[in-house]
């Protein structure tokens, strides 16, 4: 009856299942659509504890396959028995690029939660696509259905500041440290939202029906904007939201960004090599390129560039304070008061 | 070496610096006695990032080696010079078991943040008593000076109870493969206050003065108790204190239970098979065996056996409500009583 050899093992799903937004959002996005659950065939790809099956059984599945590779599968096989959805879940153990279902049987829905840090880390978006191109039935819907990445400038002063006075004993060289740690490998960690320091601005937006596995190999984004504050630039925050398919409701938004509350994914952050102190208005810009690694599939190098403002082009609605944007801003000013003055 | 390549992670040494209670505990032993520092040698074993050896220096230490074997000494030495004590401090990159002092030199003060997970987890003590034994002259000092390690039995409601409905979904096969795990290996967690069952028994008290490699080896310990409140019994809670030495003013003590604020040491829980309710006055009676692992001097296996409190001796102000217990108690209380009406 031992399944885990170690509590870390068990660790991860523990993390899962008590992070409430996460479980919250993916019930309320079934149980919101009972109708499009109600006697359907529902896929749940890397269903681990079977949690999200569970939800499927009782928002109306005739069937749910919980497709889980990895040994927690006999762990699913128990909670599905005790939450008496046997006759409707059943959990087949196996990768789901092995899948074999009866007579090329096609299901209705695909629900899944697959996302990683920054979305696409050590994330299962390939094993969603190959599901979707081999079993889902035309028509078949996704849950969740898009997912977009976000990414702002930002503050970290658990990075640098608190490291200035440690009980009296001044510890900058240990912030350094871990800056240069960060520098290297992104931090997880929550930003506080008072640290967010732009309008965030969508890295990628993936609409799970027509998603490629050529979508995912490289992601390339330029961000030029301005501070929506004073503060100290120091780093780039990344974050996900997912949609999921709605019909009679508003649609249900799981939301891991700064202003949301806490999941397990936190945000993912870089780390700049220098502080920069900036005013309500400075001009931001820098390339963030996300590419699949070479050794993992399941990993991803982020790649960011710092540019500067005055070689890049700006956005039309820019709010920050060089000539060329300020001039163009009072143009469209013009314009809009001239269109309100003609109504 | 493995040990030490550990060590190297910047972020346990970020835990570490983090925990509030801990420096603030060392910092103030040392401020509340800067007699004893002034003008004195100080040896800090295992420094780290040489926090303690800047509180030694502010105190006014006339010279403070701060040996510390991994490569975090570097670091030490930035945060030393940082902090303008580069004069006093001497960063010695060694095992302790290795340093050689000039002309066989004995120092005032021994300093240590040696302690583990329940004391003696991955803790350095073999290392503080080398020093002792080598490097402290007679008379010398030790921080901390004693230490004592507390066990209790308590309730571990996060294990269990919380599993019975994850939003709306049975999840009790999870809480028992949890507990099964927690009983392989300690789990490290705060528990409530309102969760520990009894008065804590004191497993092991060491004075650092004279601690031998020896008393460390195998430590038992019998624990005959009672409930103090109604409860869940479903496992035990280890847990430690050290007392640092004091003369003009109050002992400072590093408490690290359920009671205290939480530190980075948590609090070490063994479960039990099965879960045992339990009324106030209900007696309890476990074994527990700390035993040196043959494959790891720096790490302990932990065995707890529980009793049956009819077949163990109860002590003398036992509150548990057997019979032979009530009746002891109804003997004291009328000794008590007679002794009160003769004053």
């Amino acid at each position: 009856m031992d399944y885990f050899e170690r509590y870390e093992d068990l660790n991860v799903h523990k993390t899962m299942l008590e992070d409430i937004p996460r479980n919250s959002a993916y019930q309320k996005a079934i149980f919101d659509n009972k109708d499009s659950f109600n006697g359907k065939i529902v896929l749940d790809v890397g269903a681990g504890t079977g949690i999200l099956s569970v939800f499927c059984a009782q928002a109306g599945a005739a069937k749910v396959y919980a497709v889980e590779a990895s040994n927690i599968y006999k762990l699913a096989q128990e909670i599905i028995k005790e939450n008496n959805v046997d006759h409707i879940v059943e959990v087949v153990h196996s990768k789901v690029e092995d899948l074999k279902l009866d007579g090329n049987e096609k299901v209705d829905i695909i629900i899944s939660e697959w996302m990683g840090h920054y979305l696409l880390h050590e994330g299962m978006l390939d094993s969603v696509i190959y599901a979707r191109d081999n079993f889902l039935r035309r028509e078949g819907l996704l849950f969740p259905e898009n997912v977009t990445l976000f990414s702002s400038p930002c503050s970290i002063p658990s990075l640098n500041e608190s490291w200035a006075n440690v009980n009296g004993v001044s510890m900058k060289s240990f912030g350094k440290q871990l800056k240069e740690a960060a520098m290297k490998e992104p931090l997880l960690i929550q930003i506080n939202p008072d640290d967010v320091l732009s309008e965030p601005e969508s890295v990628l937006w993936l609409n799970l029906h027509d998603v490629t596995l050529e979508d995912l190999e490289s992601i390339n984004f330029r961000h030029v904007t301005s501070a929506s504050k004073d503060g100290r630039y120091q780093g780039i925050c990344l974050w996900f939201t997912c949609t999921f398919p709605y019909y009679s409701t508003e649609p249900v938004i799981l939301s891991t960004g700064p202003d949301d509350p806490k999941t397990h994914w936190l945000q993912t952050v870089i780390s700049l090599p220098v502080d920069v102190d900036v005013e309500k208005g400075t001009p931001l810009a820098y390339d963030l390129v996300l590419k699949r690694s070479n050794t993992s599939l399941r990993k991803y190098t982020i790649e960011m560039t710092m540019l500067d403002p005055e070689e890049v082009e700006h956005p039309i609605y820019c709010g920050c304070h060089m000539t060329k944007c300020i001039l163009a801003k009072a143009v469209i000013e013009k314009y809009d008061h001239g269109d309100f003055s003609m109504n």
